[in-house]
């Protein structure tokens, strides 16, 4: 609860802020999916920071990750912390919100406002569950797309977004490279590899074959999955963190020197990650961990897209970190190439880092330089 | 059941051969653990291969790893494959059977023949379950050299093992050197690092989060934690992996292209790790994972020994695979870097391979000539 107090004395910080809601599609005016099928209503929660400024030139869109929300920057009133990327948005920041109009959204198939598999069916009453549509990255950048339009803003500065807000940022992109003059692709993926895929399927089996998953139906239940959604944040987060910074963090640290030694919480890592599950628990739910994880499994742009010379390509800047290794500096590199033989121009940063896929959350001063640098150059340059 | 008929023709295997049981221990002349607690009877599953000769100088011990067994080269009648490592041990292999007298067995704590979690306690005529002693890699040894004594055998050639086997083999060098010539240890560890202990630690929560595990009770109900057990193995089998085996293996090759997409078995990576799972189940048995890994999180031999200079010190071989991550090279150069601080003989390999820390199990050229050198020069020495 200090979280309000804290607030007003950060001139950093864009202050309180509420997340809203929006209906951008309807049940008569549906959105059709990637897949073919339509999904309708939809219902969009998200926040702004910043100013549109007259000519509605300065707007950036913040795509979140597997696990992120609309709450991007600032306080809700009452919480004990900032939005999830709260180090990079606000006055002063490098996405500074003096200068710049930040658009931040929940993902179509969330749970954290937006529609997803969890949300009541209108048309039957019930939890859509696993009758919800399969979803693919452009259906993510439609919703955007039409948050954008819905607030009055025509061509984008920028979209920014780290993990899987990348690839919508990349997707963005391509699909309409005249919506956008910027686009920051940072610790992404344009094709999972077998092992990311591996990872992530593991994940599924730990919730889908947790009894309480009940097929998809577990609304109906009062029942959760959350052993199997437990254990797939937990493998998660290994992938999250860079070797060296779990020894950094915990070495072999015992949790509780005096315990006997057992099958529980012996060693310090073994408490952050059931932490990291119980926190998690609380915020997040597991239809829409296997909707938006298999989203990226079949995420594969460069195939979808022809790339063709353009007299005024997006500009790109693309970031990997060094450590990382859910999604490598090559992940990173095979995107630059690819945009390289097009002759789009991308700036290319591999940061150092020992923090691993988390490092895109983090201020690193390298990391946030480039991006100050990046965005204040895109103002300058306009739409 | 095609074994038999190529068993007899295959100049190179050990042929037919059975797993024998011995009690090495009673209740009244029980092992007292590294714990400090007491264990008895504790009955031992081996096999032995070739012949131990006059002198009883040509025998080297197998230590397996997590989830081996005792039948690690021949086949058993009517078996569909041969032991597990039985590219290595037979007439003219690396461990060549014509000279060298080779024995294995099933690891105390396992569940292949040998005493463990899910043996019958004789005392209470139930299932040891969780009330089984937490274990040691010492206590893994101490069975180990129970079994060599009563196999007449003295001073061993050698010991060898990979993974959770080269911990035996450097345990067993460390604490009694005068008893081992040679000690083989392959992609092994001394020390586990934090990151290790997290894959292990969410293991054992998926197979203790099973509602079937009931408190390691399943053998009275009848009902076993196969979901928990399978994630277990699925996670573990990509660590076993390197990035680039599973790329080359699988790609995002799909399993079957003309199913819709959906959350089963879309990509022939996921495919593989359900076929692992399965075939997994019906081999293994939770508690032992349980009992297992979590010896190898306490494992750290240089802090429980002291090196000293010996006239005779044990021979080392140490190897790593470059691509292993699940215990890299620099798991193997700590141990290196430790046991020449004593001054002991060390010849250290890391070995190029694309295939990860599963290696160790494989045909490897520059890995196999490293062993028979080795080999063989253990035996022009002697013991």
């Amino acid at each position: 609860m200090g979280g309000e107090l804290t607030v007003h004395h950060d001139p950093g910080s864009v202050g309180l802020v509420e997340t809203r809601s929006v209906r951008l599609f309807t049940a008569d005016a549906p959105l059709t999916l990637a897949s073919g099928r339509t999904l309708g209503p939809i219902d969009v929660a998200y926040e702004t920071y910043g100013t549109l400024n007259a000519d509605g030139s300065n707007a950036v869109v913040i795509c979140h990750a597997l696990t992120g929300d609309a709450h991007a920057a600032g306080w809700h009133a009452g919480a004990k912390g900032p939005g999830w990327w709260d180090n990079l948005i606000g006055p002063g920041k490098p996405l500074d919100t003096d200068r710049f109009f930040v658009i931040s959204s929940n993902l179509l198939g969330g749970c954290m406002g937006t529609t997803g598999p969890s949300t009541v069916n209108p048309e039957t009453g019930n939890v859509y569950g696993l009758d919800f549509p399969l979803l693919a990255i452009q259906d993510f950048v439609e919703v955007h797309r039409a948050l954008v339009r819905h607030l009055g803003v025509g061509r984008l500065l920028g979209v920014i977004g780290g993990s899987m807000g990348g690839m919508q940022a990349l997707e963005w992109s391509l699909r309409y490279p005249d919506e956008v003059a910027n686009a920051a692709i940072i610790a992404a993926s344009s094709r999972l590899t077998a092992q990311n895929i591996a990872f992530s399927a593991v994940a599924r089996r730990a919730i889908m074959d947790d009894p309480n998953f009940a097929g998809g139906h577990y609304a109906d239940t009062g029942q959760s999955p959350d052993i199997g959604l437990s254990i797939a944040r937990m493998m998660a987060h290994i992938t999250y963190l860079s070797e060296d910074a779990f020894t950094e963090k915990f070495g072999r640290a015992p949790q509780n020197a005096s315990r006997r030694p057992g099958f529980g919480v012996d060693f310090a890592v073994e408490s952050y990650l059931g932490h990291q599950a119980e926190v998690f628990l609380e915020r997040f739910d597991a239809l829409s961990y296997l909707y938006l994880s298999r989203v990226m499994d079949y995420f594969d742009p460069f195939a979808a897209h022809e790339l063709v010379a353009r007299r005024r390509p997006v500009n790109y800047l693309v970031v990997s970190f060094d450590t990382d290794w859910r999604f490598s500096s090559a992940h990173s590199r095979r995107i630059v190439r690819r945009l390289e033989s097009a002759r789009y121009p991308v700036t290319f940063r591999d940061i150092t880092s020992p923090w691993g896929h988390d490092s895109f959350l983090l201020v690193i001063d390298a990391y946030h330089d480039t991006l100050r640098a990046w965005f204040d150059r895109a103002l300058e340059v306009g739409v």
